[in-house]
């Protein structure tokens, strides 16, 4: 069930369609989810809670046809890879993935290979291509070490993607997460900008691992407060993790632009109960598909559409990335159910109606 | 009257004696408030609703004995001045100020003055020094193009700090802002990590002038949306204004951990409202008083004092941080009344009866 | 003389007409030069070897019509003022003053009043301005502790400003200013990039007080290692200053970009002696003339001119900047004479003669 | 031969013992060399003409004991991988790492299992581990595409590492790479600041594959311009790539402090000609190997090692980075020799016998 379906109140501005990430247009989601085994942790063996899921800004060869970018670190005691380029460069030119903090490098290896695929002169005639890697850290419940996320499993998932509904919770990168002490996962939602303020949409996706069960805050009540602990295994979770979010919009927004927003997720997850822990490696990741910037282009200069009153246009796409992040977490809870992982680790599915019944009352 | 004998509940950590940002040892605070005229605006004339605040990491000689230090920006659209060294060198060696926005100047100068008078070798046999000015936006109650603060008001203040109490609400700096739709201000506020996480204090001083009625939020109940909006000519209040939050501990951080430190500020404004609004520049000031970093060393090496594990102490104080900041927001909420400023503009005191029923039945 | 007279090779690129940052249209520079009293430092009193230049993006009013900008820390042991909003916004709104680093606010103040002067709306009806004020350190020849730059040396400069040839040497915010072991000053240089990579003008100024005697490098011949050292008494200099560089194009670049222009200065830089040294702070501001943002559009949304072709473009913008910072920083010691400052302090002139021969035959 | 062998003038620190990064007490290198293949490309098959090195701050397990390290971007058109930690911890944890652009991947995965068979617990008890790699395009000569830098690869590499000599040219990750217009490669110096400056080492090891032929300068002497052009494809060869830089200092700097030394990589850089082109992805890294970071401390705080007098200490040690990197890069040209790649491309030795003549002339 998604969080709204609560019936609670979340926010002001009204969600897309598809209150997901997709309803920016032309972008796309995919998901490959790896669940095997069960019992002991075996090093390299299993069990297994992991996955990838990638993003696409959209369908065509990004490498030829790139958008504008920004990253942002909120804190950064994380692995997240590809971020210089995107500082210097302001663009993205291939699927952003996620994945699990050590499966990293081989995930960004598929990726290369798939460019390679999809724009055979990189490296030979053309550039080489920079791919953007985020994750969180599911060894509470996944056997980390055995990085089983192979190429295929990224390829797996590139192919799936679509512009449909977003799978949220226990799929894909968010298969083996825990989340302010229950389990977390995948989770997206959006918000339209007023008319008079552009009628942009802004979508967001959340890989969450991050937080204590104490902070869990549900559309502004404290449930984390309120619940009763359950009785598991939580206290050896490894305390908090960590978060990657992703922002698209149709907005022309430029580099500089998509920065600032990326800065108010920040906002979005303060609202769940984040406090940016030390060990939380948390990373904002936003583009722009309402400008395609050629990798040839045919001309040095020319005009490009771009947001002229920022103050307007800003503040609406501010106020819908605070909203939809925080929703997208509540939705990554809300969609995930229990897991159980390695050692018998369980994170537990958060319980709707206990916190329906907070919520409404708070 | 401080938000905490509404008897809210607010955080989980144990405020120091005085709760505020002397309760770290040495840190002293001034204001020189300034209230004169009213009615219509005349610029250069008044009515002025204005002043300057100082904060002084330590009693003594500053530009001798300088404090490990860092800034941080959350919103850059604002004129606070100094950063730049702070950045690269990562210490305080002089007063901090606060002011209105078109002051910053005098203000920066009145204090290089001030230097002067207290290491008259600086920029003939020393270095010149640099000087940290925070401002907010004032101009809604008042005239803020007449820059009324003059450089006796900066001396006033320096010489008028003090280690006790810190007086809260419509002084000094914050004696002309507003703040989530109501009259705003200095606010303050400290806490005391566990004993068992080094037992450190960590103190916030904040100048509010941001946020929107609707957005309030008082200890996790969204008031805003509960409230009646007064009847008085807030409409024309111009938006989102700005917050400066300055930070004082007694660990022994390093500038790179007090930086940290500065990030974790914003969710503390967030608890209260904040959405980083377009026009709001929110700035993050952070030192530690735990070692005096000497301006002519007699050693080229030597031993420090450091925190050895991050982790464990890191993790209280960015909790320590949160919970300063909000609290010192509010504080600067429930410390102001209502003051009506230029041309009849008025910003109301928060309704405390009102609030604490909303706070207590939400 | 300015340095090209030498007849020496200096890159491979053309300048402008005037070989200035004022090649690029519109764009003024100004001076006010003050030079009084001789002998003992009495500080307030003099001797006064100091000033005030101010760079004009354009002739109109820059609140109404601001230009894209960027800015650059080197090294951030420096006093510069207004940066953080550039960051942000990515404009300039208002002239770019330099100076001596104690006057920094009495500067910014002056500037401040300037603009309201201009738009008197400012802090009433429309929101505050952002004023960017860079400064070194001129305190071996001159009383920086008097801080003599006042109020209206900035507005006489303000209206001395034109489009024409830049005086340079000894003028304005160089008056006093030493650099590799001699006067410095202010300097400036143009270059024009290829037809084929777009025929952008690219103009820099530099207020140089930066360097070593022994560092001094002209047109790639180390002279400094070569010159014999005139008997004075700067070995008491206080060693290693400061550099401001700004940077103009017509060129229609964002933020971002101008941000990449911006680093490079560093390489025009070293090619003259630059080490970066501890004590020096070193600041880069950017700007461009190509487009004008609306301070109130009439649209949230449009067409803005931009580059398309980024590594066309950019890489002969980046040899530009590299070989304009180089002139300039050459033009800005080859135009100063001897100045005779504060207690007897000398710099003397650079000795054209010796270098020339020294190049040639190097 | 390594270039101070020319008898050229060569800055006025010395050099250590090695003059090489591995005289910083504990250092260690590693390479591991791939040349096979010939003829024309075959994607996937070669000719294969690169490799790995490895750094190594200490020949202990870095996971548990790590070192104060910082990054910094000079031109972020590359695809290093795990700058983002080392910003906010300020620390090293494993084995730096550099190799072909497109392997970045794979190599990162090959240190994350060498890493977890240091320590078993990473993923499980403890936290996760931050891999650096960093990388250029050796694509003019080799079969990039073909990601010929296996796990094996990277493991022999670190088996071979050692504190002694520093095998230069073209070996490891610089087996492939193209400098300034001739074969570049792997290059490395050191040297020592004053006694009275503290008398630390410092040392650099670069990657080299930047710049053009026309820039070329040597001992200050521009000898790209006056240099016959060699008959080969150069005219193809893929404009400017890129440099990674590595320094090592057995001074007690921090995170901070470090940062500005990475600073100053760019004035040696600049002395041999770098113009930081758009399409050059231009990373330092720096560590201190003065104090160990225990992953697991025994108590909260303590007292560390450090600098005090940083103008002092670092002002020589910024020297000696800008020497120690000019030194280096120009050690990469003069131990490599000609290179013939895929596609018969051709990467020609430097003529040193021509270059000595020039720089003694010059």
């Amino acid at each position: 069930m998604r969080i709204r379906q609560l019936g609670v109140p979340l926010g002001v501005l009204q969600p897309g369609p598809l209150n997901a990430i997709t309803d920016v247009a032309g972008v796309m989601v995919g998901h490959t989810t790896l669940v095997s085994g069960e019992g002991a942790l075996r090093p390299g063996q299993g069990p297994v809670r992991t996955g990838v899921t990638v993003i696409l800004p959209h369908g065509g060869n990004l490498f030829e046809r790139k958008v504008p970018a920004a990253v942002f670190t909120l804190n950064g005691y994380g692995k997240a890879a590809g971020f210089e380029q995107v500082r210097e460069l302001g663009n993205i030119e291939a699927p952003i993935a996620l994945t699990n903090t050590l499966n990293v490098g081989l995930v960004l290896d598929a990726l290369v290979q798939y460019m390679i695929q999809q724009s055979p002169q990189i490296g030979i005639s053309a550039s080489t291509v920079n791919i953007l890697v985020g994750e969180t850290n599911d060894g509470y419940l996944n056997d980390i070490q055995g990085r089983h996320v192979r190429p295929e499993h990224v390829w797996h998932a590139l192919h799936a993607a679509s512009n449909g509904s977003v799978e949220e919770g226990s799929v894909g990168a968010g298969t083996g997460t825990c989340c302010l002490g229950w389990k977390g996962g995948i989770g997206s939602a959006s918000r339209v900008s007023p008319p008079e303020d552009g009628g942009f949409t802004l979508g967001a996706l959340v890989q969450t691992n991050f937080g204590r069960f104490e902070d869990l805050v549900v559309c502004g009540v404290p449930v984390g407060r309120m619940l009763e602990k359950p009785l598991h295994k939580n206290d050896e979770m490894p305390g908090p993790g960590s978060v990657m979010v992703v922002l698209a919009t149709d907005a022309p927004l430029d580099s500089r632009q998509l920065q600032r927003l990326c800065l108010r997720a920040a906002a979005g997850l303060v609202r769940t109960g984040a406090v940016f822990s030390h060990g939380s490696g948390d990373f904002v990741i936003a583009f722009s598909t309402a400008r395609l910037i050629e990798n040839q282009p045919r001309a040095l200069t020319g005009s490009i559409p771009a947001v002229l009153d920022e103050p307007r246009v800003l503040n609406s796409l501010f106020r819908a990335v605070i909203e939809s992040v925080e929703e997208a977490v509540l939705n990554s809870l809300s969609m995930s159910g229990e897991m159980i992982g390695r050692d018998g680790h369980v994170a537990f599915g958060l319980p709707l109606d206990e916190v329906r019944k907070l919520v409404l009352a708070g």
